[in-house]
């Protein structure tokens, strides 16, 4: 990843500010999350990272003793949500998804099992909520567990407008260090925690 | 996984004490640890889960819009410990290990970046740990990083007793529901979390 990262787009001379702007676009929110997790550890803030993604090995060969090369496998559905650790004591556990869209973010994005798994870990005193970036927008959002559970209680429809965000979730502001600083919301949220 | 399960060896006929030990033989650390953490789930005590294997996927295919078939893949060294989650409230965190010895645990087992994972976690007032069982001798330990640690900070030699573990660490007591009631032993130390 060649990221140069380090500068805020609005101080900057407006060529460089597109550069980044542009480039800005091809960083996923799981490379902007995982420089996010690595800063947080180096300043040793918090220890959170991205579980591995779950694939299911059904050919492997031995090209030599120490070597294994996988031939065959799958991805398989994940039991419990991407990010999870530890912060100040608390147990935090967050599922982060992009959407496209302008107007709102699709259900169908979310395993069922996914929204069980944060509500067990808020029941159990943890920390749950989602990171959603609506990319076209560049706009990043903190939505706490009991807000989504909130909006799957009281609306039928399958997705979340982005009016519900504005109004419920928290914008998580873009910058240098950390790329997306979501602990400041918790800290805002959870004051003295 | 056919295994029977239920009947505490102790407590059954010598004919049936055999099979079991015999199968008990078979059954891994790590199944024995993925039921215990089914159970504590299912009587919603605790939400600790396995992480997936961390695999570096290098070729897929598409056979079909749907599917995608991995070709080419390769096991890559854990970041951090196998398993994590949520009890009262605490982050929980262990790395699981068998050894076949009946007289030492080599510390070659754990990588470094693990204990300093686990040094990491303790120092954020999580519980870090870890879990390891002499396959021959059929007991499993339960050793805090902190007495890990002493051992290391102590000691010249690449292997760890089985005397300090039984001076140090908590044995973990077999059982049917739940197989390894590890929980215990962290209710027994940390008493009123």
């Amino acid at each position: 990843m060649n990221y140069p990262g380090g500068i805020k787009k609005e101080n900057n001379p407006s060529s460089i500010a597109k550069t980044l702007s542009h480039k800005n676009r091809g960083m996923t929110l799981e490379a902007d999350l995982n420089i996010t997790n690595e800063y947080y550890r180096d300043i040793d803030k918090a220890y959170i990272y991205k579980k591995p993604t779950p694939i299911k090995v059904t050919k492997v060969e031995y090209p030599s003793r120490k070597d294994t090369i996988i031939k065959e496998a799958f991805f398989t559905i994940p039991s419990t949500t991407d990010y999870n650790g530890i912060y100040k004591g608390k147990y935090i556990d967050f599922e982060a998804k992009e959407t496209k869209s302008k107007t709102s973010f699709s259900l169908n994005n979310i395993h069922k099992h996914q929204i069980e798994h944060l509500k067990n870990i808020k029941r159990h005193d943890g920390i749950a909520f989602l990171i959603i970036r609506f990319t076209t927008l560049n706009k990043t959002y903190l939505l706490l567990i009991d807000n989504l559970l909130e909006f799957i209680d009281n609306n039928k429809r399958k997705s979340i407008p982005l009016e519900y965000f504005k109004e419920k979730a928290y914008l998580i502001k873009d910058s240098y260090k950390p790329r997306i600083d979501y602990l400041k919301v918790i800290d805002d949220l959870f004051g003295g925690i």
